[in-house]
């Protein structure tokens, strides 16, 4: 049976390291870390995670200060992440994606000033990680599992990463950071993604999986080495009549199977996604320190 | 026997055609592009390779300015970076690389505006390429290997490439080029290096070999597959004394025993070199487009 990686108790551990970090902060200079939020738009998925985000920075001692509007014309977005740009008094600017049709995601993201790019996805930041693995800002999620593997003391070096998935948030970055010269990392990493032929072969040979695709219970037993690390990002809606809900959330791996095969398993929910906030709460207290001048 | 691959030829052919192009945009606008090369200390191989971009540069109508000190203070480099990042009159700007002990090359990259970034080694540019491929310029090398697959018509889609090697100006964005949904590319892409423990395995299981480790005929015939793709990226300069330079210069493939497996192949030199400087004159062209405010 499998170890199975805790991310609610890591993300737990985090978010109340950083509430001391804050008072403390706060003792040292009367300010704390704030972390503006842009919503636009009614996606209710988007109105969850924003919730959960201001409660997170409220446990931590985080301020957030929040602009949520139904509708936005782009200009009047510009000016707004221009603002919050300029504005000393903000630390990270978060905006809450997908945008709604019409507003152009790819240029808002650009505007942001990459040392205020708390989610790590600014082209300065990507490319930072990728030449030298020294953004001011690790994407959130990728840097998650990157955490749990240090905590787990799971050393990849040599070892085969498989990652499922070529997204901008997860897949792509988690390739970079694992495959550079870091302690933990140092792996040989293959992207596997939709048009990957022999996707088996490249699962039974690796040591380590990393599922990001958003395909429930893909991954099975059968395709998993003996002893696999198998992380789990994949947060996926199946219906499920005995819920209450009627439906459960599961990943991308058939975690009842796999779990007796690897050696580590992220579990879903509990796993991987409990720490994209803790990350991004990190962030926020690292923009506030980097615009303090204070060292990180 | 393997179609060996012509960088010679297409680099010649690209040079030409932007001589066409150039004088073209010279009887429209009364400029020409111009490039801008830095070059610090006293490095013979930089001297050399500077010598060769301002002949082409010549060749394909391109002006080029050049700025040779023996030495600088890094806030010296720094005026200069960004005195040429004002001047109008500069399209694209070369800092040749290394640069002498004391000078951060990271930073000074950095201070480069990406619109005249044409190394392509800019951070924003970087970013935009692992995000989307849509930098302002890709760097010079992995982009003149991607020149010679679409030249060749190689369709890579759904392929295995094995990418040997992680430096920053090929082994990485080759792969973020390939990886991704693109016409030619679209390949399951591994990133091997010297921590990889079964490079064999990988190699004989590769479509496609990109080698970029400068490791003199490391690649040899019994780890290729027959019909792969060999892509040499290398250039080592090994002794041979039947040579009047007493050295001769080799790739990091064993060509003489790979070519007859390989369904297509790249001689060095010949090959990828070629292709480096005629992509530099590229995105030079480019540059100057973009800052004219036409359309590339």
């Amino acid at each position: 049976m499998a170890i199975i990686i805790d991310g609610n108790a890591l993300s737990k551990k985090i978010k109340d390291n950083l509430r001391v970090e804050t008072d403390a902060l706060f003792d040292k200079t009367n300010k704390r870390p704030c972390l503006a939020v842009v919503l636009v738009g009614e996606n209710p998925a988007s109105h969850i995670y924003v919730a959960s985000k201001e409660k997170a920075c409220h446990h931590s001692g985080i301020l957030s200060k929040s602009y949520k509007v139904e509708n936005m014309k782009e200009t009047e977005l510009e000016e707004l992440i221009l603002k919050l740009n300029q504005d000393p008094e903000i630390n990270g600017i978060l905006v809450q994606l997908p945008l709604p049709e019409g507003l152009n995601e790819e240029k808002i993201i650009d505007l942001i000033d990459p040392i205020k790019d708390v989610d790590g996805f600014h082209p300065y930041n990507t490319g930072k990680l990728w030449i030298n693995l020294k953004p001011y800002f690790f994407p959130c999620t990728p840097w998650g599992i990157y955490e749990l593997i240090k905590e787990y003391k799971i050393d990849l070096s040599g070892k085969e990463v498989v990652v499922l998935g070529r997204s901008n948030i997860v897949g792509k970055p988690i390739a970079g950071i694992l495959l550079q010269k870091f302690p933990y990392a140092d792996a040989t990493v293959t992207v596997c993604h939709s048009r990957t032929k022999n996707l088996e072969e490249h699962l039974k040979r690796a040591d380590v999986i990393v599922a990001a695709i958003g395909k429930p219970e893909f991954v099975k037993e059968e395709w998993v080495k003996q002893g696999a690390v198998i992380i789990d990002v994949g947060i996926n809606r199946v219906a499920d009549e005995t819920s209450p809900k009627g439906y459960r959330v599961t990943g991308d791996v058939d975690f009842q199977t796999v779990e007796k095969k690897a050696s580590y398993i992220t579990p879903v929910p509990g796993g991987v996604g409990a720490m994209t906030i803790a990350v991004l709460l990190q962030n926020t207290v690292k923009a506030f320190k980097i615009q303090n001048g204070m060292k990180d």
